[in-house]
């Protein structure tokens, strides 16, 4: 059989997260019917969970077929039955054993904060509205700590799904601003249950003085959740890159 | 009394155009609600009708009132009354004479296209998807063409609402783009109905071949609608700037 890796992109603001729920609609529900009427019954499988209201620049999706149509003509052919909320970028063959979620190495995420008073009519789905002028170089001092290996147990929401390991290995963070338009990157070996907004909320505390950027190495040693910044509203993040040995299937890099 | 301008934002996608309709939900009947209830019964002046679709990042409205509100709170004051698709970003008190629409002395729009093969879930409402890579140089080549004052019969649609004088005068016009995001801008003291999307399909057909950039001032010279290109679809239009007295509010000036 083939191995087929989909990358795709959607809105998160149409569909309640990746997962199949019962009582909303899904990304994987809508895509699943899609490759249905393409490729008949598959097994789908998917690299994360996103919450309802995430978006994702880059999704991958693998999956064993039968099916003989050439990979460059997969993304049209789902593009066909799928919402426009969801684009099937591009599809390749991997290894057998290649696996979606398993054989991930390391994600990408961005955050985005549109810091005006005013706000912006154009990003109320997609960028969270802040109102306070924003220190970009607090920010950034204080995201430095986040480098490295640590145990992120304060910067993640505990889930039973967890298998009770917290260290996680951030390879890149940074914040940046064009504009009104400030973006946060995050890039990790893996990450915890709402980790990302964690430590976005952690940083908006930075930038309100409510903590200051020296403080973050002692919040990772408590191991405790009520120390850290709250967690950000889902609508400004964004899945960005999904790494498979260390590299994104564009072929930037993992690893700084 | 008093007489305010006002400049505001409003994402297209959410509105049947700018002008109050008997039969369906217009930007200016939700904001004249808002308007109702911080000043009272009010009679505003749009800058202008924008169709079904388009988009404004700066939509200007004037009107006169007795309210002793200062002019530094009242855009907070609307954006509590009014929906998030659209945001008041500024106002100034104005010469009892101003009118929005009647003291405008040019618009500068934009026209944005997603060009690539596969579609952006992001830009669905906001960018014209096309497939076919675009020759920015060739569409500037052709654009150039449109600068200074022309009678822009061909380049319109009929309107009984106009007084018969179809002379305009393009003060700017290009084509540039950032990665696969292409912009088209044009200014002109004035549009008529429809200008700005017939010189968008014009300059597509350019790229298509259908059109040589030589062949546009022949067009002019016919005054025959038919011979240009179609007419661009609304969502990938925004108003973009609006001048009086040669500047628009934040500055820039109309005459490059």
């Amino acid at each position: 059989m083939r191995n087929i890796l989909l990358t795709m992109m959607y809105d998160g603001s149409c569909f309640h997260g990746w997962q199949v729920q019962n009582n909303a609609v899904s990304v994987q529900e809508v895509f699943q019917k899609a490759l249905f009427t393409v490729f008949g019954k598959t097994e789908i499988k998917g690299c994360s969970r996103t919450d309802s209201g995430v978006h994702a620049n880059m999704y991958c999706v693998s999956f064993h077929t039968d099916h003989r149509i050439p990979v460059g003509k997969i993304p049209a052919a789902l593009n066909n039955y799928l919402p426009t909320s969801i684009a099937v970028m591009g599809a390749r063959e991997m290894p057998d054993d290649f696996h979606a979620r398993y054989s991930c190495v390391g994600k990408q995420y961005i955050y985005k904060i549109w810091n005006n008073d005013i706000r912006n009519p154009f990003l109320d789905k997609y960028a969270l509205h802040y109102w306070y002028k924003l220190d970009i170089s607090l920010m950034n001092e204080a995201a430095s700590h986040f480098i490295g290996r640590h145990d992120f147990t304060s910067f993640c929401t505990l889930d039973k799904r967890e298998k009770g390991d917290f260290h996680r290995t951030i390879t890149d963070i940074s914040v940046s601003a064009s504009d009104d338009l400030v973006t946060i990157t995050v890039q990790a070996d893996g990450f915890l249950y709402n980790m990302v907004r964690i430590i976005v909320g952690t940083l908006l505390y930075v930038a309100q003085g409510k903590i200051l950027p020296g403080e973050i190495p002692s919040i990772f040693e408590a191991e405790n959740r009520s120390l850290a910044g709250p967690t950000a509203p889902a609508h400004g993040l964004y899945l960005n890159k999904v790494f498979y040995n260390d590299k994104d299937i564009y072929g930037s890099s993992l690893s700084k």
